[in-house]
């Protein structure tokens, strides 16, 4: 089988190895699609090379199909379409308080521990979520990241006919977007990029570059002064930040999906004065992988418009390298089995 | 009649004047006391000349009597024990969503219009809440901070048996931290001024100096690792938002009740890492008044302990230079009629 490693200093390897019998409690899923995410490529930029154990093969938004079970595993059989939701809470106490998705002592599958970005993958059983036979894989591997958006949307409590601005167009974001608008909100999509701009727009959704016009009158005019009553961070930079505690209104709900490796500015005087809340989230729940394969089942919202671009696993240092030099493109996804 | 008068340039007058007949709508409170509050501090310091409009009467955590009735005030009587919610939201609009104690043209009696600081006080009826006969009136004086508590540990919902830490020992800290003990939460005060340490402890809370011991380390131990499930941000310093989300547990609330004039470092990595959420607090609403009514007149909390001192209206200029001497003082009430 193949297999994809990362090496450190912005280098991928593609190797040959064999392939392993899954261990007890585990199945070997062959493996369809895996897509990149931002994370991956701060890994391959160097930037996470204490957390992960190099060389290490990456990559945790996936598809594909069981091709072996090990002892022990019950209600999943061979040719079964799955997904991995990648996190491995078995570490979890008592004062995580039964919030396994974040628990204290959480790996994360494909960052603390091998991942998807190879033709065969071995995983535990109990991080599968059974899909339809009649899905299409490619879109199931958009099943992590928007799982991710599901996840937020549910934390935000975004109710039909109120109003979400969601700062940042890149991938998250979009699902973002995309699942608020399904919510029965208004969306309104604050981007910088003039193509991921257009790619808002291409889903149906308004958007518009807040460095080109005033986005706080133009939200204060959608919502009659009322401004917005859910607000999405997926920018992770200091303007967006800046511009949430303007652009929310009274008891306005800010989401923090972004993550900031620093402490940054924000402005508390605003959260007291409009009696905002800020609620962190991150990854999801099984919940949200459900309802998140029932969107892509259905795909009625037309998620291959966020698939800008799909690429053969051996192709992964090209891939990485294009991605740098430029950042237009949504989502990738690698075909594991090229 | 005896009024009080913020001149700037930290400076109070007290005047004679005419008593004044109330307008429709309006009665005339016979002023019995009325407390010191961390914002007239700042008036008098000009922190708010800017907002203020000088010469002004300011005041608004008051006690007293009905002194006359304008016409149209129905279910008063002059001689009824009262205390103002001193919140003008006759501004209101649909875009404030129902929220009229912050709505965004609310006036704040006492600092936008005339206070308390004087012999008698007339004020809108629909500010008014009634007290029963037999209440303190030095206790009642009370209600109005005690609110903010009551409203702050609402937003939190805190539950039983949950643990609380309050960071800031001021009288805000205080009264949060009693009306957190009454909800059944486990209490831990942080604060560095020895001298309300030991008041705090005097009040039967837990206390602690986190300059001078592992604030962190003795939140876990008495947790079991949980660490806080709420936290009250009632200092208004930076080492209060820097400890804020180290001691908040998995889902943690935070709770920003102090005023932070400028933009501060925030560590929104915690906030997305641990699904923390930070709620804004301001004022209270009309139930928080009940609720806090109540507390006072049950007075099983020994309110009372709080009172650290009491002087006559005309030495006004005195205790405010007093207060910047020795800020060891909890809640100094002014007696209106003397
Ligand atoms: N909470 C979680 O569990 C979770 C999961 C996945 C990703 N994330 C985080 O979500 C964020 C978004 O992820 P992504 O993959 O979509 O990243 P991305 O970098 O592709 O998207 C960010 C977008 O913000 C735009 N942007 C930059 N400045 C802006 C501004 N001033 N106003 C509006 N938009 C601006 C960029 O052009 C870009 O399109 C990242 O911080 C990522 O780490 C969080
Ligand atoms: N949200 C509202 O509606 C509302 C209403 C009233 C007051 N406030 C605000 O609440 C805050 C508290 O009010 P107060 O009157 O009790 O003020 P205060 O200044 O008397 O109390 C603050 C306390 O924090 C303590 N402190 C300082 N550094 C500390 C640290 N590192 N750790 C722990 N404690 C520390 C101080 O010694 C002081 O006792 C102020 O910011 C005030 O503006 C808000
Ligand atoms: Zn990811
Ligand atoms: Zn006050």
């Amino acid at each position: 089988m193949k297999a994809t490693r990362y090496e450190g200093n912005k280098t991928f390897n593609v190797i040959e190895k064999d392939l392993e019998a899954p261990v007890k409690g585990d199945v070997r899923i062959k493996v369809a699609y895996s897509g990149v995410c931002g994370t991956d490529v701060h890994i391959y930029h160097g930037m996470m090379d204490k957390r992960v154990n190099i060389p290490i093969t990456i990559g945790h938004e996936m598809s594909g199909t069981i091709d072996a079970l090990g002892e022990n595993v019950i209600g999943y059989e061979v040719g079964d379409k799955v997904v991995v939701r990648p996190l491995d809470d078995r570490g979890v106490k008592p004062s995580d308080k039964g919030f396994n998705h974040i628990c204290e002592d959480l790996k994360f599958i494909g960052i603390d521990s091998p991942g998807s970005m190879q033709q065969y993958w071995n995983v535990p059983a109990f991080t599968l979520h059974k899909l339809r036979t009649a899905t299409d894989l490619k879109l199931a591997a958009l099943i992590e990241p928007l799982s991710v958006a599901v996840h937020d949307v549910r934390l935000s409590e975004l109710k039909s006919g109120e109003t979400a601005v969601i700062l940042g167009g890149g991938p998250i974001g979009l699902l973002v977007a995309m699942v608020a608008k399904d919510t029965g909100a208004n969306v309104i999509v604050s981007e910088v990029n003039p193509v991921r701009i257009a790619k808002a727009k291409d889903l149906g959704l308004d958007a518009v570059n807040p460095v080109k016009m005033d986005l706080i009158q133009y939200v204060k005019e959608k919502t009659e002064g009322r401004l917005a009553d859910v607000v999405f961070e997926v920018a992770g930079v200091q303007p967006a930040l800046d511009i949430m505690t303007e652009v929310a209104g009274i008891r306005g709900r800010i989401v923090m999906v972004a993550i900031h490796g620093e402490k940054k500015n924000v402005d508390l005087f605003k959260f007291f004065w409009k009696e905002l809340k800020l609620i962190g989230a991150r990854v999801y729940e099984k919940e949200d992988y459900e309802k998140s394969i029932q969107l892509i089942t259905d795909n009625e919202l037309h998620f291959e418009k966020l698939i800008t671009d799909i690429q053969p696993l051996t192709k992964i240092q090209e891939v990485f390298e294009n991605i740098d030099k430029k950042p237009d493109g949504l989502k990738i996804l690698m075909d594991c089995q090229q």
